[in-house]
Parts: structure tokens; C-alpha cells; sequence
């Protein structure tokens, strides 16, 4: 499943994957306030001749797929936020943190290979002015209806406005999802804690997106520094790679050396939040040794972080002192690298986890900058037999206490979640942390519905990650192929991003999310029009899906015919459903006169000779694997 | 996803895939009766210095994968049943009904092209005495526990034996699946038509295996000829491919020329049962026009299938005439092509249906040979806009009627389903299925639960098989990644397969099936143990796991060493999990002894000497992937 399009332009010259995806068209779509505000989407035209409307969809590829973006990722992108931030006036430039050898890993013995710095490197950065709360939190509560939840509001909504007759159909177990959604509704939902928008104010450049359990399902894709990271456009490509398919967030997971230059080059370039895990990077400047790991040195952390823009922290402050040994009889113990490095300074120390004593003084920083929790599911299960036991729900309760305690001081959260969960586990998972949490988001991963299958953890994982959207998750963080095995590559990340995005537009077609639907409908259509090149356009992932309707029948001719390889050229059962339909027309039916079965069968008579009129066609099969 | 096992033996010579799966043997377990049954399986025995006991796992491959059995297809596989069947003295020898011109497809202008016959022909045939009913239904009714139904325990049971300490954890949805399978359950299941044996007499090569709501969750693999069909040993290797990876039963779809003799290599060398949809060859008998198949070449064509030994044969018989005009409405109208056939035979005639005015009459036919029905769902919605619609139940009430009508001649039946569904619809699916159909049971296509994502639709559906196997279907049928788009080759069968077998796996792991969680567990002992080998050999694809790992570690070192590629030597989560169990075996507590959270914070001031007696160690990342 490479990526296989040739319009990817230029990618030798500035070094990331730029270029519009296949039969689409970025526009920008203006709020209806008359703000001026103008939102980032992708637009699919469809075939003139079928008279259908294009669909409009969500984009979170950024300027990288817009053909009049220049882009230079030396400069980084354009700061689109940059007058909304300052134009509240309570923020104030500061002196940048000095970036020290150890931000770098820079400690071992082997000093080498570092990346260049970013060239376009800011010397102030922004802070909360004294006594004051930059987050979107604390907007809302105010009542303040900020340009980003205005953001928010329109692109939620894509073509919402056209579904004047659609009729809700779905099972939302609870939630509020709006036929409609105005700013004042992203402000209620960021003001009760329901929904997030990560947006540090040093990371304007990022589009406002909101993960909330009443918006659309997001996912998210991890990606981290190599071996050899010299290579700095690969590091930045692996972002675009993953936003191009659909990732709404990235988490930035390096370790060891260049992670503070590589991260900004990330955070300088993304149009999505990044999230990181502080905790590796401090860890880094201690040498590796987790009992080495102090407050000081993890707060220096998140404020090196903290002005350079990360959006989200996942911290692992629910990991407690006493929980530990919880975890010594599992199967699989630990498996959350901030868990179990968390777990071991415990030990070693035998206190309280500085992460949960210190929670509040974290907080404050958080506000400063409008940095989000991402409250670390340190004791996850990892594996199917340690699913739902006591020692993760002894944790998401204190995650539920850490929320309040966060919400005190109006700072946005969302709970991590597992992990490995058989499916008649996973409701509960989501059942207790709605309840603990006060419906905070949750963002999970997957979770495995089964163990057995390494290789494929990208489905296995799917399934749940399915489910528990359905029932309520805000956000999939993905899994790929290499989950348990080795470190994706390319195609392995495309992959888990569209494995991901098909699983949460599943959650957000069965929750009966409005705009959902119309494009599964628009491409059902075009599969029963026999419209091939509308149908790979409205797919998820346009290039393998023309790629596989290529390698049986590659002729350009094939794109326009009425059947497809499967069946052959007169074994179709479209084909036929079609003429079925045509049968209706000429008996002056429309479709809704086709109701009742008891009414069917009058006027059958007339509509042989219709049939007879109308001429019958041989069909035969060709070779079809389709099922009967 | 090639296949990268060196082990496959002499494919050249003998034209299929034959070697042992890696990492395993094959066994045959006596049944516990004493009858002398043996049960074919496949052990993969665990690393030694583990003290872990080897898994037994349910293996569909046939003699194939037996490096002792002499695999030659031209004379076929033993005949395991034969003595079976005949012992029951209730079958005669008849002279098989002459094979055609017609048969073969030749009636087109193009008579070329042909499959050599099979070799090893038969002569006669098997029959039930006039009077007599061969079905194991029949038996099962009469309280005969037949070899076929003490196989199907023995086989169902796997290790279940070794179990004496599982703790019964699962949502069932009203099944009733035993602690332990005994024949006489089996043939209670049978009795009640809650289970089917699928086992035509004249297909004595097949291992028997059950369908049923209270047995392990099947799956199905759909192969068919190909355009170029000269090289028979290709088209048996479709068969033996997918059975190799898991595939319980085999559907031949083949259309076109050569379909008789094809399927007389495929079912002589089969040991999984066969299925067809007798329609398609039906309608290449009458050049492909619809409106000229007539009850009289349906018949014949069921009689020849028949003695060739399917075992279980589609028949849309539900697709009545009142009905298809409910389809006219539909955004993708009739997507099965059985029921397409159907439909347009009856508005041609303009008359009701001749699969369902003589469903007793093919009844009959089938009784005479033990063939089961799989009713056809020709109705099925081809599009999350049709799910759970009018026409989709209608022929489902339908097929509730036949089930009873069928039953009333003790033959065994088991109902298709759907489909495209979004997950929120699908319960509905298995519980109407359930009420209409007397818990016959349930085989259903996917459901795929969004129609965005062609090329990726083994995943869109194999969440909703995943989901609809935990509420009770019995059998999902396989969906590849070229689904919609082309034909799959061999890659695509192995990920279909695969990804079916993970999918109604988990779906025995949310039923709390007693044998599933086995493997899971042993495979999660042995990642949080550092046994890559046995993770590899527990996996449903050994072959695919190896490679992904060995595509960043390559060395054979890496197999036994204490870490993985994603975060590298020092900075593992599981190691640390496993100094924490440590530390707890250091305070001579058993893992039992970690119980309460309250305890736990006792005896810390201890832990902490030891932990510093016990040494400290470094652990750096490096390029790791996993979230946090």
C-alpha cells in the first residue's frame, strides 16, 4: 500500500509530501458569523454528469495539500492564531529558556550526529501574564466564545447545513451531539470539561480541533526520532505523512538525542496539536536512571516544552506509590514506558509519586501556556488477562480526582485509557471513566480485542477502538502492523492511520453523527452508478483503492464501465438491481410507491410484456469471488 | 505479506503449499471414548527452559501440514468418513449422473480451455435407500451419536481438559456454551438444529467440524476459478492456501467455464467442507439468461453438485416475488448475485420464485445426501444506507419459515446475513436472526461498518464480524482487501483468512469460551518474558510476525535478548514490570499477597534497601514508538 500518486509534488525540494490528495480540492469555508474567520477543508467533486453535489470533508493534512501554500519547512507554516492570542491581552513575551546540551541527550559518551537547530528560531516566546489563565477552559467559563472555538464550531460542522432532511439514526449511549453546531455550543462543551481544544500559545500555528465525546471521533498517530536523525525532513515528513491520511493530533514520542531540536521542528511546521510525554526527555537529562528523576528537573522539562508549543502532556501522575504492586501479579505487568519508569522511582524512593504530589503546582504551569492534560493510563492492561483489573481502575479513579483538581484551576484534560481488552470488557472501561472522570474526554488506545494476532495488532486493535468510540471515546490513538514487533515504516504508518480513521468514522456513523453519513451514502452511490474514479476519490485512501481496481483491470477504459472485475462484464448484480429499478420507472412508480410487499405483486402481468419490450441481456460469469 | 516460510515443501512437485505451519507439529488426540477417532490438531510447543506446557490449537490445514501424510492430488485425500457412512447401512451405490458439455460451461462459441479430469474418478456414487434420510440431523434426532458428532467434540474441546481451574469470564448473549463438549452435546445441538455437521456423503475426505452458536465461531474463505484456468493445481492450492490459515469451511464460487471438473479436484482434496451456490452453474447451463433457468436445470444441477459431495449449497429461496420491488427504493438495490438472478427471473416470469415454490422438493435432494442449507440472504443491503431495511427483513421472516419447513425433513440448515451495517444496527441483525430462525445458525458476510474505506474493507467488516460473532453468529464469511475493487491474489486470501480468524477469535474471547483465552495468555507470558520464538509460533501468522520483526533486528541474537526494537535495551516497560515482581518475590509475598491498595504502602522502608541491594540499572531510549 505505498503511496502511489504521482501528483505528490516536489518532495526532493522541501523535503515533506505536499501536494493535493487524489480527485480533491482544498477550500476554505467561511463561519457564518462574518468574523472572517475561514476554515480548512477538502473538497470532492464528483462526476458532472451524475448531478450530485460534491462531499465535503474533513482535512487535517494543513497547508501541505494546498497547491498555492508555499511551503518552506525552514520558515514553518503561517501563525493563524498568532492575532488571536495576542489580541486577548493577557499574555506577555518572555526570554526563551536557553536550550542546554542535556535538552539534546546530549550526555553520553557519543555526542555525534546531532540535527540542525531551527533556523527560524524564535527569541521570546509567550506567557501568561502574571494572575492570569490563558486557557481555552478558562475562556469559557467566562463566557468568552474564542476565534478557536469558533474555529471549531465550522468545522465540525462541515456540510451540516445540507442535511435539512436528514433523520438522526444512531445509538449515541448518552451523548449530546447537536444537529447543528454553533460556538456557544464548542464554549459549553469546553466550559463543563466535556471537550478540550489543545492550543498552546506557542503553537499558533496549529488549526483550533476539539476532541470532545460530542464531536467527531479523532484519532491520533505517534511518531518518534531514529537512529539517525540527521535526516531532519524525514523527522518533520513522518508529521505530514500522518496528517496528510487523517492523524488530527501527533504525539511526538522520541527519546534519547535531538529531541528538543527535532521537536521544533515539529511543533514549527504542524497545523495539529502535539502531544509529548515529558517524562522521557527528563529522564534523558538524568542519564536514563529513573530514580535519579526530581521535580526540578521534570518541571525545567515541561516549561522547555512549554515554550516551544506542545499542546498536550500526557502525564503519568496516577500512578501511585501504593498502586504498584497492584500490577506485580499480572500477566503482563507494566507495559506503559511513563508507568513503569514512574513505578520504579516509587520504589526506589518509597514515596508518593512526585507527578501526584506536585499535581497542582503542574497545573499552574499548564494555565500559562494553555498546555492540556493528557491524564497517562500508567496501568493500562497489556495484555487480555490483566484487562479491567484493580490496579487500572485503582488508577483511572485517581484520574478522576486529578480531572477535579485540574478543572479547579480550569485547565483542559483528557484520560488516557487502555490498552488490551477483550470486547465484552470494553464498555466498562468507558462506563467508569464517564462516571470518574465527570465526562472529561477519553482518549484510548485501541484497545487489542485479542492477543493472538502480532502482526495484524493494527485490527486487532481497530475492533476495539471501534467500539469504544462508539460508546463514547473522543479520540483513537493508533496502533500499526509493528505494534509488538519493530518500528513502522512509512506504508505501516498509513496504514494505522486509515485503519484508524475508518474505525472512528464507524463510531461516528453508529453514534448517528450528522454529517457522517453522507459520505458513505455518496460513495454507495457512485459503487451503484458505476462511477470508479468518484468511488476511489471518496475513499479513504484513493491511491490503494485505484491501485487494487488497477491490478485486474488497468485499462483506462475500465475507470467508466458498467461493471467491475469481480463479476465480470455480465455477471453483475448492480447491473441488474438497475434494470430492476428501471422496471419501477416504466410502471410510473416512483420508489416511494414501492412500499408494501402486498401491493407488489398487482401488475405483474403488465410488467412482463414491459420486460419483453425493453429487451433482455445475456450475463455470465467471469470469474467473481464475491459472495453468492 | 508474502509467504517468507522456507519450510514449504516441494510446492513444484506436488503443486500445493504442504509443509508444517512454523513453530508447530500436528497431532491426532483419540477421542476420550475409546472408539478410536483421532482427532487431528496442531501443538506448538513452548521454550523449554520456560517450563511453559505447549498449546493446542484447532487446525484446519488437513493432512497438508502433516509432514507424514503422502499428499498427491491427483489421487486425493484418504477417505476418512467412508466406514462411517457406509457402517450406517442406510446407502446405496448408484452410477453418477454423466458429466456434460454443459457442465463445464462449454456453450459458448469458445469450447476451449479445459481442466484435465480428475484421475481418480469415481464411478458411483453414493445415495440414500429410497426411504431412508442420510442427514446427521436425521441421526442426531433419532439419538444417534454418530463418528461425525464425536469428532466434533473432541475437537471443539481442544484442551479444554487442562482447564480444571478456569473461572468462566464472558458476555454470552443468551448461549449456552458447555464447560466441556461431549458427543452427546453435539448431537443435542444438532438435534435441535442449533448446530449443523456439514458432511455430504459423498465428500468422505472431511474432517468433520460444526457450525453452531454454542461452538467455537467459524470462518469461511470464498474461492472461484480463474480466467485462465489451465493450471488445476492453482486452483486446488486456493483451497488448500486458505484452509492452511484457518479458513473451517470453503465456499467454490467459480462462474465460467470448467467449473465441474474444478470442483471435482477441489472437493477430492479437501478436508474442510465445500460450499457452492448452485445458481451460478444453473445459469451458465442456460447461456447466462435468467429468465430460461427453470426448476428442471436447477434440479439437475443440484443432483450433479450432489454427488460430487458439497456439503452445503446456497439457495436464495427467500428472494420471493413481492419482495424485489422493495428493492427499487434502495441506494445500492440487490448487491447479492444469487438473489439479482433471482429477482430478475421473477419479474421476467411474473411469478413467485422457483427456489421457494419447491424448497420441498430440493429438500428432499438434499436429505438424500446430508447436504445443508445455507439460505441465501439475496436481499442482503449492500450499503450502510439499506442496513436493517424492509426488504432485508422480509426475506429473513422468509427464511425463518423455510428453516421450519426444512427441519420437518431433518435437514440441517444455516441462514446467511449481511452485509453492510453500521454497528449500532447489527445486534438487531442476530437478534431477529435468532427469534425468525429458531436459532438455526447464523453465517454472515462481514458486516462492514462504513462503506468509506475500499481497499481496507477486511477491516471495516471484520469489526463488524468481530462484534456480530460475539452476539452469536456462527460462521463469518472472509472479506479481502480487494473487496469492491478486484480480484484478491494470494496475499489478499492470507489477510482475509487472517483477519477473520483474529475477528472471531475475539469474538470466543468476549463469549467466554473456555478454550479461547488459553492462547492469549501463553502468548502474553511469552512477550512479557522476552520469548520471541514462542510469540511468534502462538501467533495466527507466524511467518508475518518474524518478518516484521526481523525488519528492524535482524540478528538471530535479537530472538532471545531482553528488549525490542520499539524502545530499545534500556527502555522497556516490561523489564521494569518484571523488577517490580522481583521486588514483591523479595519480600516473600506471593503475587496473591498484593491485594489491597491500603496494604501495599506497609513494609516500603524494607522495599526500599532491597531495591538498592539489589543494584540499580541504566535504561536509555532509543526510537521508540509505543504510546507512552
Amino acid at each position: 500500500m505505498a503511496d502511489i500518486d504521482s501528483r505528490i509534488e516536489a518532495a526532493d525540494r522541501i523535503g515533506v509530501t505536499t501536494g493535493p490528495i487524489r480527485g480533491s480540492r482544498k477550500v476554505h469555508v467561511a463561519s457564518p458569523t462574518g468574523s472572517g474567520i475561514r476554515v480548512a477543508m477538502r473538497e470532492i467533486d464528483l462526476d458532472p454528469h451524475s448531478n450530485e453535489p460534491s462531499v465535503r470533508v474533513y482535512d487535517t493534512s494543513g497547508p501541505y495539500t494546498d497547491p498555492n501554500a508555499r511551503i518552506d519547512i525552514g520558515q514553518g507554516l503561517p501563525e493563524l492564531r498568532a492575532a488571536w492570542i495576542r489580541a486577548r491581552g493577557d499574555v506577555e513575551e518572555v526570554t526563551q529558556r536557553e536550550v542546554r546540551p542535556e535538552d539534546n541527550g546530549q550526555l553520553g559518551p557519543d555526542r555525534s550526529g546531532g540535527v540542525p537547530a531551527f533556523p527560524n528560531v524564535r527569541k521570546t516566546v509567550l506567557r501568561a501574564k502574571p494572575g492570569q489563565n490563558v486557557s481555552q477552559m478558562h475562556y469559557a467559563r467566562r463566557g468568552i466564545i474564542t476565534p478557536e472555538m469558533e474555529y471549531v464550531a465550522t468545522r465540525e460542522n462541515l456540510g451540516r447545513e445540507r442535511l435539512a432532511e436528514y433523520i438522526r439514526d444512531g445509538q449515541d449511549w448518552g451523548a449530546s451531539i447537536p444537529d447543528y453546531v454553533t460556538p456557544e455550543f464548542v464554549r459549553e462543551e469546553v466550559a463543563r470539561g466535556r471537550a478540550i481544544i489543545p492550543s498552546n500559545i506557542n503553537h499558533p500555528e496549529s488549526e483550533p480541533m476539539a476532541i470532545g465525546r460530542n464531536f467527531l471521533v479523532k484519532i491520533n498517530a505517534n511518531i518518534g526520532n531514529s537512529a539517525v536523525a540527521s535526516d531532519v525532513a524525514s523527522e518533520v515528513d513522518k508529521m505530514v505523512w500522518s496528517i496528510r491520511w487523517g492523524a488530527d493530533t501527533v504525539m511526538d514520542l522520541s527519546t534519547g538525542r535531538n529531541i528538543h531540536d527535532t521537536r521544533e521542528w515539529i511543533i514549527r511546521n504542524s497545523p495539529v496539536p502535539i502531544g509529548t510525554v515529558p517524562i522521557y526527555q527528563a529522564l534523558e537529562k538524568v542519564g536514563g536512571i529513573a530514580e535519579e528523576l526530581s521535580w526540578e528537573i521534570f518541571r525545567d522539562t515541561l516549561i522547555e516544552q512549554a515554550e516551544q508549543g506542545v499542546d498536550y502532556f500526557t502525564i503519568h501522575a496516577g500512578v501511585r506509590l501504593p498502586y504498584v504492586p497492584l500490577a506485580a501479579k499480572r500477566v503482563t505487568g507494566i507495559v506503559s514506558r511513563g508507568g513503569s519508569i514512574m513505578a520504579k522511582w516509587c520504589l526506589a524512593h518509597h514515596r508518593e509519586s512526585f507527578l501526584y504530589e506536585r499535581f497542582d503546582e503542574i497545573t499552574e504551569i499548564m494555565k500559562a501556556y494553555d498546555i492540556a492534560y493528557s491524564l497517562g493510563d500508567g496501568l493500562r492492561p497489556g495484555s487480555i488477562a490483566d484487562a479491567n483489573d484493580e490496579a487500572q481502575f485503582a488508577e483511572l479513579y485517581t484520574l478522576g480526582e486529578l480531572t477535579k483538581r485540574a478543572w479547579e484551576q480550569d485547565v483542559q484534560v483528557m484520560i488516557e485509557g487502555p490498552g488490551h481488552v477483550p470486547m465484552h470488557k470494553i464498555k466498562e472501561n468507558m462506563d467508569k471513566q464517564l462516571a470518574a472522570c465527570g465526562e472529561a474526554p477519553f482518549y484510548t488506545l485501541g484497545p487489542l480485542t485479542t492477543d493472538i494476532a502480532p502482526g495484524y495488532d493494527h485490527i486487532t486493535s481497530g475492533i476495539g477502538a471501534a467500539m469504544i468510540g462508539w460508546y463514547g471515546t473522543a479520540m483513537l490513538c493508533y496502533v500499526t502492523p509493528k505494534e509488538h514487533l519493530g518500528l513502522p515504516d512509512r506504508d505501516d504508518v498509513k496504514v494505522g492511520v486509515v485503519t484508524y480513521k475508518l474505525a472512528a468514522h464507524a463510531a461516528d456513523l453508529a453514534k448517528g453523527h450528522p454529517a457522517a453519513k453522507v459520505r458513505d451514502d455518496a460513495l454507495s452511490k457512485a459503487r451503484f452508478e458505476f462511477r470508479w474514479r468518484d468511488q476511489f476519490n471518496l475513499s479513504l485512501d484513493p491511491d490503494t483503492a485505484e491501485q487494487y481496481h488497477d491490478q485486474t483491470l488497468p485499462a483506462e477504459g475500465a475507470k467508466t464501465a458498467h461493471f467491475c472485475s469481480m463479476c465480470g462484464p455480465k455477471f453483475c448484480s448492480m447491473k441488474i438491481s438497475q434494470e430492476v429499478r428501471e422496471f419501477a420507472k416504466l410502471q410510473n412508480q416512483d420508489s416511494a410507491g414501492f412500499i408494501a410487499a402486498e401491493e407488489a405483486e398487482k401488475g405483474m402481468a403488465e410488467m412482463s410484456q414491459v420486460y419483453e419490450d425493453t429487451g433482455r441481456e445475456l450475463y455470465m460469469g467471469a470469474g467473481g469471488r464475491e459472495h453468492d
